[in-house]
C-alpha cells in the first residue's frame, strides 16, 4: 500500500497528529478490561513478565491489589496466589491500556477512558494516586489500601458524573498545548496541566449528586496532586499512538515501555511484536536516606510520552525538570531537546514550545534514525526503591537500550525482503 | 543613616526582598479606604488627574463606578457629577492601593488585602473582572453593572469567607516562585498562577456558608478569568516597595504608574513626590476590527509589577507573551530581559526563571543606571480603546519615558548637595 517507509511514516505521523484523544469517563477496571472482571487477573507494565521475574515495586503493588480486590488478607496469602499461579497477569498494552511504574490495575480500581474522536479508539489508564506511599511504586499495606478504597467509591464516581457534564468530554490536545507552554513535558512535571483540568472540573464537580464532603475530598486531592494529569497524558498518547499503529507500515515506534526487566518497543510496521533489551536504572536525585544503590532499574508503561514526543523529549518545554532530575540548566535542556530532534521525523504542531521559539514538540520517533546515530530516546522518570513496599525513592533520567531498536530494524529489514 | 546611595539601596533591596505579602482578605472599599465611604470620592490609577484631563478609558470608567454607586441614573447625569467637581478623584497610590487601567475603584467594589507578614503594612487592590466589556478599560453599562453587582455581593463574600479560612493568609511569594517557573511574568500573563491559586481556594469555598449555586459561580468565574492574579500581583507588589520605600533614601525606584496623559515614579529617597513626563502610547497587537489608531496612551498602577521587577522586566519567564504582545520569539524575549538586567541592582532568589537559567527575576531598579544607560523599562501592558465604553482593544509593551527619571536624578543630586 505504501511505495516506501518514508511514505508509511508520513502515514502514521499523519494520524498521531490528528488524533484527538478526548477524556470522557472514569469507568472501573472491569469495564474497560473486561478480562479483569473475570477471577484474578491482573494488568501491568511493559512486555510479559511472570511473578518470578518481576522486582520489587511491580511485586509490592501486586499484593496491594490482592489485598484491595480482598483476594488475600495478608501480604503473605497474596503473595502465595502469584507464587502459586494462581493471578494471572497480562501486560496493560495488550488490552487498549497502560500503567505507570509496575502499572498493576485490578478490577475495581477507576481507570480514565479516553476517546480518539477522530479515528475512535480508546485508551486506559488507572488514576495518579499521588505521591508518598503509593501502589505504582511498589507501597501496598496502610494508606495505600485507604485511598484505594477512597479512589474506588469516591474520586472516581465523582469524576465519572463530572465528565459525563461534559459534549465528547474534555479536549486533552488544547490542555496540553497549553499546558506546553506552561513548563510541562507530560511525563515528570504535569502540575500546570493539572490545574488547567481543575479549571475545568471544579465548577462541574459541584453539580454532581455527591456529599460536600466528598466534592470535597475530590477538590482536595486534585489540588494537591500535581501529577494528576500524568496518568491522563499517558492514556492520550497511548491513544494517538495506537491511532497511528493502524497503518502497520513503517519504521515509527508506537509503544515504549518497561517491566523492570525489559525495555521493549514496538513499531508502525512491525503490529504488535515486542522487540526487548534489558533494561538500564535511572540515574537521577533521591530523596534523604536514600541513593543509587536503592533504585529499581527502569519501569513503567509511562515512557509512552516519549514515543509521542514529549517527556524527556521535550525537555526544553520544561527547564525546571532538568533540576529536579538532576540533568542540569537551560542549557542542557536545550542540548538534549535537540539531540532527540535527530531521531524523531516531524514536529507537532498542535504543541508549540514557546523556550524552543514555538517549535513543536517532537513526534515520530525512527527506528532507522536511532540505529543510525546511536543516539537512543531519554526518558525522564520516577525512581522506585528495588525492595517491594517503599515506594517512590527519587527521580532521574534513562536511556533507552540501542539493541531493541537494533533488533526491530533487523526484523523490518527481514520483513521488507532486504535481509 | 547611609554613608552612600549604593548602602541605601541595598537597605532598600534587602527589604524588598524580605517583604511576605500575603493575601489575607477582599473587604468592600470603604473598609479598606475610609474616604471611599464618605461622599462622593473615587480612586483613580497614576498619579493626580482632575476629570477634564482624564481619558476615554478612565472616564469611562468614572460614569461605570457613578452608575454603580447609584449616584446617577444615567451616564448624562455621571458626567455631570464629575464635570461640576461633586465627585473627587484620589490616587490610588496615596492610600495604600493600586488600580489596573483606569484604577476606579469605589466604597462598594471589594479589594484586595495583601498584609506584609514581615513588615507588617498592608497594599489593597480591586478585583480583576475578566475580559470583554470590563470597567477598567471604560467600559460601564450593560453587563458591566451586572458582573460589579455580583462581585460585590457573590464574589467578594465568598472570597472573604474562603480567606478567613487560611491563617495568615496565602502565602504569595511561594505562589509566584511556581508560577514564574510556569511561563508568568505576572502583569500580561498569570494564567499558570491563577490556576494555583485555585487549587488553594476550591475546597475551601466549599467550607462557606453559601449557597452551592453562588459557590460555583465563583469557581466558574475562578477557572475562566486567566488574568485574575494580576490584581493580586499588583496588590503584592505594592506592599513590597512600600515597604522598600521606608528606607528613606537610596536612588530605586519604588513605584511606576500612568494615568493616561502623564506616567509618574517614585524614588525610595525622594519620598512621596512623583516625577512625571507625558506617557507613551502602547504598540502591539489589536483585537479584530481594531488598530494603532484606536490604542489609549499608556494607563494604570500595574507598572507597580515593572517596578518590582517582573511584568516585562521578565519577559523571559513567560516567552508565550512576547507573541501575544507582538514582540517576536524567545530570542527577543531574551534580549530585551538582559538589556532591563542593566538598569536592576539585584536578583530576587524568591524567583527564579528556569528560561534564564534559573537566574532570580530583576529587583531593585536604580534611576542612576537608567539615565548613565538611556534604557527605560519595558512594560507589558493591556490597550484601551480611547473613548470611553469600548473596553480592551489589544496588548502591547511601551516604553517609561525617560525624562522623569532624569527629573529625579535631578531632585536626588539636589537632594545630596551634588549641585
Amino acid at each position: 500500500m505504501y511505495k516506501t517507509i518514508d511514505e508509511a511514516n508520513a502515514a502514521v505521523i499523519e494520524r498521531l497528529k490528528a488524533a484527538r484523544p478526548n477524556w470522557i469517563d472514569v469507568r472501573p477496571g472491569k469495564e474497560c478490561v473486561p478480562m479483569l472482571g473475570d477471577g484474578m487477573n491482573l494488568l501491568h507494565a511493559g512486555p510479559p513478565i511472570e511473578w518470578a521475574d518481576m522486582t520489587g515495586p511491580m511485586k509490592g503493588a501486586v499484593l496491594g491489589a490482592a489485598l484491595f480486590e480482598g483476594w488475600a488478607e495478608t501480604k503473605e496469602e497474596a503473595a502465595k496466589l502469584a507464587e502459586t499461579g494462581k493471578i494471572k497477569f497480562t501486560p496493560c498494552h495488550l488490552v487498549d491500556a497502560v500503567g505507570p511504574m509496575g502499572g498493576i490495575t485490578s478490577a475495581n480500581m477507576p481507570m480514565i477512558v479516553v476517546k480518539n474522536a477522530v479515528h475512535g479508539n480508546q485508551s486506559y489508564c488507572n488514576l495518579n494516586e499521588g505521591i508518598g506511599k503509593v501502589m505504582r511504586f511498589g507501597a501496598f499495606e496502610g494508606e495505600v489500601q485507604t485511598r484505594l478504597a477512597w479512589m474506588r467509591d469516591t474520586l472516581g464516581p465523582i469524576l465519572s458524573d463530572t465528565l459525563r457534564q461534559i459534549e465528547n468530554g474534555i479536549d486533552l490536545t488544547a490542555l496540553m498545548a497549553q499546558g506546553i507552554t506552561m513548563g510541562d513535558e507530560f511525563h515528570q512535571r504535569n502540575i500546570a496541566t493539572s490545574a488547567l483540568l481543575l479549571k475545568v472540573l471544579a465548577p462541574k464537580i459541584l453539580d454532581t449528586k455527591f456529599s460536600t464532603e466528598a466534592q470535597k475530598s475530590v477538590l482536595e486531592f486534585l489540588g494537591r496532586t500535581d501529577q494528576f494529569y500524568l496518568n491522563i497524558a499517558m492514556a492520550y498518547c497511548k491513544c494517538a499512538m495506537d491511532a497511528g499503529a493502524e497503518i502497520e507500515a513503517g519504521s515509527v515506534v508506537t509503544a515504549l515501555t518497561r517491566n523492570g526487566r525489559d525495555f521493549a518497543i514496538r513499531v508502525s510496521g512491525l503490529g504488535k511484536e515486542w522487540f526487548t533489551a534489558p533494561v538500564n536504572t535511572p540515574v537521577g536525585l533521591f530523596f534523604t536516606g536514600y541513593s543509587q544503590d536503592d533504585a529499581n532499574p527502569d519501569i513503567g508503561d509511562s515512557a509512552i510520552t516519549e514515543a509521542f514526543g514529549v517527556g524527556g523529549a521535550a525537555m526544553i518545554a520544561a527547564p525546571g525538570v532538568t533540576r529536579f532530575v538532576g540533568a542540569g540548566g537551560f542549557s542542557d535542556a536545550l542540548e538534549v531537546s535537540e539531540e532527540m530532534r535527530e531521531i524523531y521525523l516531524d514536529s507537532n504542531p498542535a504543541m508549540p514550545i514557546p523556550t524552543w521559539d514555538f517549535q513543536g514538540a517532537c513526534i515520530g520517533l525512527d527506528i532507522r534514525r536511532v540505529v543510525e546515530t546511536g543516539i537512543t530516546p531519554l526518558i525522564n522518570t520516577g525512581i522506585a526503591h528495588r525492595e517491594p513496599g517503599i515506594g517512590q525513592v527519587g527521580a532521574g533520567t534513562v536511556r533507552a537500550p540501542l539493541a531493541c531498536f537494533e533488533k526491530a530494524l533487523e526484523a523490518l529489514a527481514r520483513k521488507q525482503g532486504v535481509r
